[in-house]
C-alpha cells in the first residue's frame, strides 16, 4: 500500500464548486495558503469534459504547492489528470477495481457508512477513511445523520487506518475532533464559503490544536 | 490503434436500463441470439455501484457469445469489468486522456457533433464513429436535432473511420443507413422496447440487407 505521509491529512478541504464563494481556482490558492494540505474535488453536476478540465487545473496547482489532490467518486478523472488519489464512497466503483487501476502508489480514499466496512477497508486496499457527518452539515445533501464524536472514534479505532473527520466541522469543534485521535479534519463551507478562505483555513487550523494546549 | 474488425460493429445495441421491457440480461442475451454484434451499456441514473454491478454481468454474457461489449462515458467502469473499450461523446473525458489509459487494445467509439470533430478523430485515437441522430428519436432526451442520411454520409467520409447511424433506425430505414457506407446501425428502442427482443434483432439485420437486393 501506499506510504500515506498522515500529516498531508491534517486540513483537507473538499472543493464543491457550487459551494464556492469566489473563483474556484483562487479560493483554492488562498486555503492552501492558509494551511490546507489535501484538496479533494467533488463535482456532482458538471460534464465529465468539465470535470477534467478543472481536475487538471487543481492538479496543477497542488503540484506546485506540494498539497496532496485528490478526486471524489472517478478513478478515470483521477489518472487523467495524475492526481494523488481518489476518495470513494460506499455507492461508488468498488474499492478492489480502483486499486486495480490505479496501481499500489495512489491513494485511495473511503467514506464507510458501517463499522463493518471501517473495518474491513485496509484490507481491501484503502489508505484512510473519511468518517461522517460528525456534525450536522448542510454542505453535503445526502450526507445523513451526524454520528457524533464517539462514532469516530470507534471507527478509527477498529479500522487502524488514517482517520478524518467530516462534517459540520469549525474551528469552533475542530480541537474535539482532534482528540479522537482523527489525523485531520475535512471541510467544505467553513473555507469555500468564507470571505477570506486563507483566514478561514488559518482559524481552522488554530482550532485544531487549540484544545490540546 | 486497435485493429477493430467493423463487421462487430453491424448489428450495436445501446442498452439503457430505462428503456428495457423486461429483464436487461435476459433481453440483452435474447438480442445477442438475435444478431446483435456490439453491446453498448449507457447507465445514466445511477450508482457507480450499480454501473460496476451491471456492467460486470453484461460483459460475462458478452465475453462467452463473442460479441464486443462497450461501456458508454466510463473509462474507470469500462477497465474494472474488462470490457472491450468505451463509447464516449463530445462533453465526457478526453479522447486522449481515455487512450492513455485504456491502451492501445481497447476499443474508442466517438460521437461527434460537427464535422471537424469528424474529421480529427482518427489522429486523436478513435477507433470509430457513432454519429447521429439520423432520424428522430425519442430514446435520448439530449439528443438534438436529427442530421439526417447526408450528414452521415459526409462525416463517413471526412473522418475514414468506420461509422455506424444511431438515431430512429428501424428495419424500415435500416437500409438507407447501410447505403451511406456505414459500417453498421446502432439501436435502443428498436430492440430493448419490443416484446421480442430476438425477433425485432433479427428483422432489423434483415432490414440492413432488403434495400441491396
Amino acid at each position: 500500500l501506499t506510504a500515506l505521509d498522515t500529516s498531508r491529512l491534517r486540513l483537507y478541504l473538499v472543493v464543491d464548486p457550487d459551494l464556492v464563494r469566489g473563483v474556484v481556482v483562487d479560493v483554492v490558492t488562498a486555503a492552501i495558503d492558509g494551511g490546507v494540505t489535501t484538496v479533494q474535488l467533488r463535482m456532482k453536476s458538471a460534464t465529465d469534459g468539465e470535470r477534467e478540465s478543472l481536475a487538471g487545473e487543481l492538479a496543477g496547482i497542488c503540484r506546485v504547492r506540494s498539497t496532496l489532490f485528490l478526486v471524489n467518486d472517478r478513478v478515470d478523472i483521477a489518472m487523467a489528470v495524475d492526481a494523488d488519489g481518489v476518495h470513494l464512497g460506499v455507492d461508488d466503483l468498488s474499492i478492489e477495481a480502483a486499486r486495480r487501476q490505479v496501481g499500489p502508489r495512489l491513494v485511495i480514499g473511503f467514506s464507510p457508512e458501517t463499522d463493518d466496512q471501517a473495518s474491513s477497508a485496509r484490507r481491501r486496499g484503502v489508505d484512510y477513511l473519511g468518517v461522517g457527518p460528525v456534525f450536522a452539515t448542510t454542505s453535503k445533501a445526502d450526507a445523513g445523520e451526524a454520528i457524533g464524536i464517539d462514532a469516530l472514534r470507534r471507527r478509527r479505532e477498529i479500522s487502524d487506518l488514517p482517520t478524518i473527520g467530516i462534517g459540520g466541522i469549525t474551528h469552533l469543534n475542530a480541537a474535539d475532533v482532534m482528540a479522537t485521535g482523527a489525523s485531520g479534519i475535512a471541510v467544505m463551507s467553513a473555507i469555500l464559503g468564507s470571505p477570506d478562505p486563507q483566514g478561514a483555513s488559518e482559524q481552522l487550523h488554530a482550532g485544531m490544536t487549540s484544545g490540546r494546549r
